[in-house]
């Protein structure tokens, strides 16, 4: 039923998503669906909610291993649809004020996990002070999610099979660039 | 009639445009769409192809200004509709193959456009040999998208007021990133 939800969702997006689309692609009754849910937005949302989500306690104690382990679940998740569950529920959310609140509820934890990461690299002295989680999570978050979403189909199982090399020359890029960057400044 | 269509795609994306809508929103009868347009694939097609898109001949002999004329133009497509059309158009394009050769119309001129800066810049010496140009567009382009996409509607204004020094700080991240990488491996 949340797999038919989801996968629906995905296809059509909120404007083409209905109780109706959901019970015939589940195959069962819609009737059993209505009586379970009040709105096509709660049988939505359950289904979001119900997926597995990233692990966010990730501490490893140190910055690369933790900036891996985040950035391979988000990239695990988004090869898993090819990211478009993601991209369907911010680009909702930032059209339509009752997804937001849902969207945030599956983007905050990431966010949260991504300021505790970089704040315990700081206070180790693994980063310079000041480092800025919000840019180091966009060009996580937005790099993995670009990556999944422009590889051409044909292209996307090696893609896929190579998302270790991926992962570590992503990582690699924002380590040494925030690690430039300080000491660009602190030559001037 | 074609901001009208933009509109109603970012609004619902495919499963929710139709002609009709387009002729409502822009206030015009339906016939005379009917008219003009066999489906609403061409119409779509015809009203995302007229609009400005993004001048990739930039040239000035600086990988740094290169990089920031090129974000900058990103980032200013972004805010100008919270990056609901671009986000839209690749996730059709990941659901609907006759989607997927439209949105590469509109995104390849940007993959081109980073692998010559790059391979520019290279020849140059402003930067390393063997540079990824994929990975420095995955960077600028995922993360000017997330930016964008998850700053909440009351920041919005503050955040596009400091899209220049957002930009500064993920350019120099990049560059700090691949100059570095390339010392990390020339080190050992």
């Amino acid at each position: 039923m949340f797999r038919a939800a989801i996968d629906l969702f995905g296809k059509k997006g909120w404007a083409g998503f209905t109780i109706d689309g959901v019970a015939r692609a589940a195959g069962v009754g819609k009737a059993s669906l209505y009586l379970r849910w009040d709105s096509k937005q709660q049988l939505l949302f359950d289904a979001l909610a119900a997926r597995a989500s990233v692990d966010v306690s990730v501490d490893t104690g140190d910055i690369r291993s933790d900036l891996r382990h985040l950035g391979g679940q988000l990239l695990g998740m988004f090869w898993a649809d090819g990211g478009i569950t993601y991209m369907r529920l911010v680009v909702e959310g930032a059209v339509h004020e009752e997804f937001a609140e849902h969207r945030d509820r599956v983007t905050h934890p990431t966010v949260l996990a991504a300021r505790q990461i970089v704040h315990r690299a700081t206070a180790r002295g693994e980063l310079p002070p000041g480092t800025s989680p919000a840019l180091v999570l966009d060009a996580i978050l937005g790099a993995t999610i670009m990556h999944v979403a422009v590889t051409p189909a044909e292209l996307r199982d090696v893609a896929r099979e190579r998302s270790d090399q991926y992962l570590d020359q992503l990582v690699d890029l924002i380590l040494a660039g925030v690690r430039g960057v300080a000491k660009e400044s602190g030559d001037h």
